[in-house]
């Protein structure tokens, strides 16, 4: 898969890069890189890439602007596993920031990386026009804050242990995981130099299925693969009592759900020109099994 | 003092305008509502306002920048209240966030915060030409991360109980409250539609040396005034064995480095036209018994 677009070395190269260890205080640099480079499937980068493909987006910014949306996801993993969130202790195979540093260190990582993306985003080196970047910078400081993904990980913490609704369950991930994936395929079409209402909207609409698809999928593989394969713990969702579309509806029927999405994503994206990149995308989140 | 420049209504009016019920999560607007508008000085905004005084700035625009940086500041003390970070119970003589919700709330509040703030800056309706908004956006950034005031946080942490030189302090509070206080006098400048390099290197001087006196009166304060005079826990410091201007240098000599700096702030600060606002706050800042 996506061997024909091999761009994880560059994405990691990268992030290497922006966090490079003269770049500041060095007791902070060390463990923001252990958060950020110590793996990832790098989805974010990879779908604001493709999405650019769609409407020949210069590389060099979407790739800043798919890894300024990597730093956003990494800073939120970082204070999801703290104690008073989720409290976990391995993450991608190794041990969680809070775990290897300490607390403080992992609150004051995920800060810096949030203030990093907009560093990275309003840099005057990108090379994107001025309202383009204003615009990306508004798109992904909503995704990640109190309507986003913020707000949908409050929402998750306060349900733990409680009966969900299908609706508020879909909410929930729509703002938690569902909003940063959204911005990384927005804000990819944005950095090119056509503005098509009509196609902003198509993507837009197959965004959000993707995102429900990769939170299904995310389910179903809590429950069916190991710790091991997963790079964290498996069952967690069980251990912790939260509702998942496999809780709700069984493994079969979430299956059938993602199957039914994963048909309607290719379907749509069919229809857009060079889209063949975000397809294979849409094809790895259908069928990864970590 | 400041009496002729009566904004504290008008920017916490701003701030809960921003921050209004309907524009997301209630769970997480209510303690974000709380955090924000408990009180506060509104040194940030003041000194956004008055310095954008100095090039004519638009108001509107140069209130929401302020605001902006209110919003990082409490985002900041949200964070620093928690028990892994300065274990604090007490806030503008309120419970903390966390004392008053629970510690995932305050994580999320201060994450939140964070965006929020970018929201502001990069809005389509802040009345700035683009180059400014991408200008201040930059400038925020950096101020706020790795080299700035979560840097500078990091460095505090981690310095407790230590002996530090009088470089190294100066150094820490340079990031810690510097940066965010430089970034609010010289993103005010920026506000305006003339640019002098001349004039934003003397405003950047200024601001170091504001910043500085700042927090020398803060650590003067902390030994000199009752918790209940400050709204926070009086003697923390000393309590918390953490080197300060007082601690290194003795309360007289501490005082007379803000009697010299003040005087030099002052003095820079009668060769810029429209200064008045901005002398005063420095006067505030060197006065004030809290």
């Amino acid at each position: 898969m996506l061997e024909k677009y091999d761009y994880l070395g560059i994405i990691n190269d990268r992030l290497n890069n922006i966090l490079r260890l003269e770049n500041g205080n060095a007791g902070l640099i060390e463990p923001i890189r252990y958060s950020v480079l110590g793996g990832g499937k790098r989805i974010r980068p990879l779908l604001s890439i493709a999405s650019g493909r769609i409407n020949a987006a210069d590389f060099d910014a979407v790739l800043d602007i798919g890894c300024a949306l990597e730093l956003i996801h990494c800073y939120s993993l970082v204070h999801d596993d703290l104690p008073a969130m989720d409290n976990d202790d391995l993450r991608r195979g190794l041990a969680t920031c809070h775990k290897k540093y300490d607390e403080a260190t992992a609150i004051l990582v995920g800060d810096a990386l949030q203030s990093l993306a907009f560093e990275v985003l309003s840099a005057p080196t990108l090379n994107l026009p001025q309202e383009s970047k204003l615009k990306i910078i508004n798109l992904v400081s909503k995704a990640s804050g109190i309507s986003g993904m913020v707000g949908g990980q409050l929402i998750d913490l306060y349900s733990t242990g409680q009966e969900l609704t299908l609706t508020i369950l879909q909410n929930m991930h729509a703002q938690k995981t569902g909003a940063l994936i959204r911005a990384a395929i927005l804000s990819g079409y944005l950095c090119g130099s056509a503005f098509s209402l009509d196609k902003y909207n198509t993507l837009s609409q197959i965004a959000d299925s993707l995102g429900l698809l990769f939170q299904i999928m995310d389910d179903i593989l809590d429950v069916t693969q190991s710790s091991h394969t997963l790079g964290k713990t498996a069952n967690k969702d069980i251990i912790n009592d939260k509702a998942t579309y496999v809780s709700l509806l069984g493994l079969e029927e979430a299956r059938g759900i993602a199957d039914e999405l994963y048909r309607e994503i290719i379907t749509d994206l069919s229809r857009l020109k060079n889209s063949a990149m975000l397809q294979e995308i849409a094809t790895i989140v259908y069928k990864r099994n970590h």
